[in-house]
């Protein structure tokens, strides 16, 4: 679909892409403390928005960090309800240098609009709010109920949102919840998420001498942390790519023959996840194509390393301290609360006495699945046909979203990953970009699937059950 | 010896604590090209003071970088030459935070005077200045011809001083050399430093993929660089301590019986190590003391590390690229070339196809011996006793001074190495200080060195001869 075939005619897109790029600029970085006006301006500017295109009930919430943006229109308790999730908080953008234009400078070039976030997440949860825009001005009545949940600290692992969604549990009240911050196959190939991977973060300090020392003078004689860290990281994966905590694999469940046989038809081949991470080899664990190591299989990557002296040229010192952040994807059946203790013990077993290991977790979240054959996600099928001129593949994710854990847990609802984002589009690294057809289409499988879900009757509590019945 | 106990005057002491104070308050730090300009400063300021205390032909020598400060003193070619060397340049601050004074601040507290380079190298080598223009202001005719050679680069390896010495052989010639810029066994014992270890400076780069990539998508199908660069790094080591590159110890010489037993007998024990460095428990290749595995043994310390995030929180991501510096320090024997080439045949041995590792050396100093029955360090060893009331211990340095490498292969002449620094004075750490009793004796002991080294007769050349004889 081009933006010209909207029938709102053709101001509407350019309106719509100009009110994107506006919202791609907010440099609403949740993670560092610098950028916490941009992150409050930016739910403002939200806000202002839900109200001006009709939506109801509108609120900036407070959190102990960054603001939740919330917005509602309510038909009727005869229509059931649909939570839409979206995040307008984004990744940093280190390393500034290797963008090849501002980050947010919101250039539109080609089909692409470039600038943090553009995908992850303010492009994918803005084609709701310009589909519900054009549901509100056709001056039909809504098809359904729907919530907005808007939140500021996704990037961060949502540190607030579960006591927010348990204290509003009435408020946000549905049938099911849709998200769009996943990945489709290809921009030609739309495709349909039902299953994340789980995350643990966590940061590992390896303390030494308490102040620096001369390395002449001591090296040799006193333990180097960064020389023990390092060990111990080292420690963490085996000759083969597996991670070697003991008990780690343990809890995985095993996918199904028919599910693998599923995914290595349909998901990509390594071929094509090594031309998307731009490297000539793959690497991992034994016995698993290159998707199932990033999907069914959990995994450990180091996403940070920092000790003694990073400046130019020499300093001849024993650093007191080292450190690294952590950062697990969990496979169905794992818990990162195991995964922690496991962690925990291990690292205790490996510590040697000259030097003392500290692990802060900072992220917690259990992997999620949720049936293909779910109503909801065959409602979201029959969008993605008709967004996308073409029906939607499975797939699972490598990625983890907190939030669907929490919906699940709170108000007992599954929540829809309707991505329009691609494998290569650059989220959490330099050029991030949202590829415009994605959007047009992704508003047009939007309208299509509130369309259907309208259709369904709602579930008596608007709360309490995963299977609402198909409404003849 | 008190300040007051010297023959110019009780106005003198407080002069000279106030220019030394001037000194140390440059931030002259080598390394950082934003100080550049401090350092041009601080060497401004040593050549005027060299000029106004009666020393001729004071210049300031440009470098591709930082400048050489040069003056003299010559009396005639019947007396001997002494070239007294000294560095103005510093180690960087960082952390700052770890400071309790202003790292440029000269604050003096009871007997110490706390500055980044107050004992490394300005404070020791200001005994030699000091010494000289009591001498100048004697009335008399120095007892030798003095050469001072003050360079700003000791800290980055002097990567200008080789061509410089070389360009002016003939003006730097010298029947010695003496350094100050070595630590004493304690302020209680003063000790004659008859080695120091040798080093190789380098920087470990570990690339993996071209960009920063998202951790859930391609956690678990790509080598992380971090992860890579900790197995390297890992591999440095064995499970004992022992450094594991390949050949590694082939070359040490080992210590003789005696020398083992004289370090045993007056060098630290562990437990006074231990104190110095501030820590619980030792660490290294077993067999050893740790005196002896900080002096007649090499060691590698990691001195650096850093890649992917480093901020406040997670960022998810495979970064692409990951640093370490590595300090090596080379005992008698080994050379730091051919420890260069032997890391860098064992990296390419271990380093994974998936990722590219680059070694950058950035400093070779081979290892220095003079042997203690040399004339010119038994005169060092009577000024000691002069100046401090008791006799050196002879000890050997773990640190790495290049110059006197310098000065044996250009110059033909050993190397005094006449240190009057402290274990624990903070050098390359926070809070660096220098201990003024030290200062106060040690300018007495290098007058005692001037006047005991105006009795031996000039070798013939004045630069080629090791042993010169003594003048009855």
């Amino acid at each position: 679909m081009q933006p010209a075939d909207f029938p709102s005619g053709p101001a509407w897109p350019r309106r719509a892409l100009a009110q994107l790029r506006q919202l791609v600029a907010f440099p609403s970085i949740s993670t560092d403390p610098q950028y916490a006006g941009a992150v409050r301006a930016c739910a403002a500017w939200l806000a202002g928005h839900l109200r001006r295109i009709g939506l109801d009930g509108v609120q900036v919430f407070e959190t102990p960090r960054h603001p939740i943006v919330y917005a509602e229109k309510l038909v009727g308790p005869r229509k059931p309800t649909l939570l839409i999730y979206g995040h307008y908080d984004v990744q940093p953008v280190e390393p500034t240098a290797a963008w090849t234009v501002p980050p947010f400078g919101a250039v539109v070039h080609a089909d692409k609009l470039y600038g943090r976030g553009a995908s992850d997440d303010k492009g994918q949860l803005f084609t709701h709010v310009k589909a519900l825009e054009l549901l509100l001005a056709s001056g039909q009545p809504l098809p359904l109920n729907v919530k907005l949940l808007l939140e500021g600290e996704e990037e961060i692992g949502s540190p607030n949102l579960g006591a927010f969604v348990q204290a509003h549990r009435r408020r946000l009240r549905a049938d099911w919840a849709v998200l769009s911050d996943t990945n489709m196959i290809s921009s030609a190939q739309p495709s349909l998420t039902y299953g994340l991977r789980g995350a643990l973060a966590a940061e590992l300090t390896v303390q030494g001498p308490r102040a620096e020392l001369h390395s002449g003078v001591f090296g040799g004689a006193v333990l180097n942390p960064l020389q023990a860290l390092s060990e111990l990281l080292a420690a963490l994966h085996d000759a083969d790519g597996r991670v070697a905590i003991p008990g780690f694999y343990a809890a995985v469940q095993p996918a199904t023959a028919a599910e693998r046989a599923y995914l290595r038809r349909h998901g990509p081949p390594d071929a094509q996840l090594l031309r998307e991470a731009q490297v000539g080899q793959g690497w991992g664990e034994p016995g698993y194509s290159l998707y199932e190591r990033t999907t069914l299989r959990p995994s450990l990557s180091i996403t940070g390393l920092s000790g003694g002296y990073q400046g130019e040229g020499v300093k001849s010192v024993v650093p007191p301290q080292a450190r690294a952040k952590l950062s697990f994807r969990l496979a169905p059946g794992q818990d990162p609360h195991i995964v922690e203790q496991q962690l925990r013990n291990y690292l205790r077993q490996l510590t040697p006495p000259q030097v003392q290991a500290t692990l802060q977790a900072q992220l917690h979240a259990p992997p999620y699945t949720v049936a293909p054959d779910h109503p909801a996600m065959q409602a979201a099928a029959q969008a993605y046909t008709e967004g996308f001129g073409r029906a939607p593949v499975l797939q699972r994710s490598g990625g983890t979203i907190p939030v669907v854990s929490l919906f699940e847990e709170h108000l007992g609802i599954p929540t829809v990953l309707m991505g329009f984002g691609l494998p290569d589009d650059g989220k959490h690294g330099p050029d991030e970009f949202l590829h415009l057809p994605n959007f047009w289409r992704g508003i047009r499988t939007s309208l299509a699937f509130l369309r259907r879900l309208g259709a369904f009757q709602p579930s008596p509590s608007h709360a309490s059950s995963h299977e609402p019945v198909l409404h003849s």
